[in-house]
């Protein structure tokens, strides 16, 4: 299976250090054998056939910040000429969110499917801004657009509600899809903080960004909203069709109301009737209500009843492993193999 | 799609009304056409070409006992003549579960995959006692051996882990896999009633039946332990191959003993380097650790962390739409179709 990965930062270098450990069994347990042929980073790009030394790509990017100083490197080559020039399988998009614009990868991603390429993504921009016109993009094409790592990390959310509910009518889902939001949530609800002193803590571990506007905003969670929205119940939305609050008006007093009521709160994204994200009162008693950086999601379907996914929603690895997923899916769909 | 229902109480008239209810929906979303082209009990058969009329086969069983009255009934057919001399694309398996013998189930589902017909069953005996032979025998054949309803009801947890965790690796399964047990032992906790109280109120509700041995001497998690084990972790054993403890010497005292240390007492099923079932101390802020009928699983996954999940894990119309999960897998392996 012959890769471009465009991007790399923790992600792509996650997956590709996934590779570099897994290939043999991969190989064996799956017949997957996956050849990264090209990277691109922001300086530019590194290209070998019939693949790259992917141990050195990734000590030349951590020395010299660039894949462009490796000894395969091209420091003139685009994204989109390698999309276009290189014979590929699957397209890896992984460079970061931007829901401004979507670009980079919005037009990485259109390019590729254009030309035929499967695509797979772990980049929320392009998703909630154009997942209705890429989905048609891609069926148009007969391609793969798969993203099971941009909801959940490394937790399959997506692959959950599609594949195993695909018998079953979704009524609802709603969830807790952002994990920095929670830890903050959690740590003033656990330790009585501020939401300032509880976000100056979050940073100082790592589980907030140094600008945590996407996250304590709603963005992120409106962006795997939006994805689910799509994806799992066919509503064709994307961002500007969501109501997002946040989290920034969160008070120590807001917090303490609801634990007398037995109650936390969560920030929350659900698609209903409606589609919003908001923080909620949620019964401390209900499964959904997890603290820290976990996840959680209810699934209810008409016939089957509620069902809830817990597990780590972020992780450099975790989400190299979900596009490890998506890879053998492409595998599975390209050998018209299943799953036993 | 052609079926023949072996098997008409809770569950197989569970699945008629189903398909009675969902049949244009499915046609529409999804190109299938379930007919049932026969239905045995144990008063005898009731067959008809293109299909049977569901709604009289019901209303005959009710008023008669047995769907041999019906106006297409056949007193003396067998399962096993109506297995081979029907033609079918798949066999849905509902008998009862023996965990002795494993049948009448286990000829019934041997015959099926013997003459190439798919197999959907929700019959738990014969996968205890043979699913190693099963497997293979469905996978010589090269037709579908499926069961999703035989863990958790209608919550996907064997497609879960089949399906969305193919990619990772699984270190560890465990949980919480029968909701009369899981009651009872919640009750004690609540309520500080005895195991005998519990029971008693458990068999009054519809929790537990009046010989409630199979539930609460652990028998019934460990066949989902077996199934699990083999299916998810091709460990190749059967019922036989595990330690099985139930709950009927926890006592009140333990129960309060655990509480004092933040922990519950739950009757786990775990797959580990070990298989057994046992009761073991489950601490009060585990996710997996919810209460009532529910059931709940934590699979250990190597490179994305511990996934749990939550859902009803019995009930005859969740295990009916688990057998029309199955049924929609076994109509995309024939059209060699994908879930998106």
């Amino acid at each position: 299976m012959r890769i471009l990965l465009i991007g790399f930062g923790v992600v792509g270098q996650s997956f590709a250090k996934l590779i570099l450990e897994r290939r043999n069994e991969l190989v064996k347990v799956h017949g997957l054998n996956p050849r990264i042929v090209g990277v691109v980073d922001k300086g530019g790009a590194a290209v070998a056939n019939p693949e790259l030394d992917l141990a050195e790509v990734l000590e030349v990017k951590k020395r010299e910040g660039t894949v462009a100083a490796s000894k395969h490197g091209k420091k003139d080559a685009s994204a989109l000429d390698l999309i276009s020039n290189l014979d590929l399988d699957v397209v890896v998009e992984t460079t970061p969110t931007n829901i401004k614009t979507a670009q980079p990868g919005l037009s990485h991603i259109e390019y590729a499917l254009k030309l035929k390429r499967n695509v797979i993504t772990t980049n929320k921009g392009p998703l909630a801004l154009a997942l209705p016109e890429l989905i048609e993009l891609s069926r148009y094409n007969n391609v793969a657009l798969l993203f099971s790592g941009t909801v959940g990390g490394g937790t399959p959310i997506l692959d959950f509600g599609k594949r195993c509910l695909a018998s079953d009518k979704l009524v609802m889902v709603e969830g807790i899809l952002n994990g920095t939001t929670n830890y903050i949530l959690s740590s003033m609800e656990a330790e009585g903080k501020s939401f300032e002193e509880a976000l100056k803590e979050a940073q100082r571990l790592g589980y907030a960004e140094a600008d945590p506007t996407l996250d304590v905003e709603g963005w992120d969670t409106a962006c795997k909203t939006v994805i689910i929205a799509n994806w799992l119940m066919g509503r064709g939305v994307t961002l500007k069709d969501l109501s997002v609050e946040g989290i920034t008006h969160v008070t120590k007093s807001d917090i303490e109301e609801a634990k007398k009521k037995g109650k936390s709160i969560k920030l929350v994204g659900r698609v209903a009737e409606r589609i919003d994200v908001k923080p909620r009162l949620i019964n401390r008693n209900d499964p959904i209500c997890i603290s820290g950086t976990l996840n959680a999601v209810r699934f209810v379907s008409q016939y089957a009843g509620d069902e809830i996914i817990i597990g780590k929603g972020a992780g450099g690895m975790e989400t190299a492993s979900a596009i490890l997923r998506d890879l053998l899916e492409v595998k599975y769909r390209m050998a018209q193999r299943w799953y036993e």
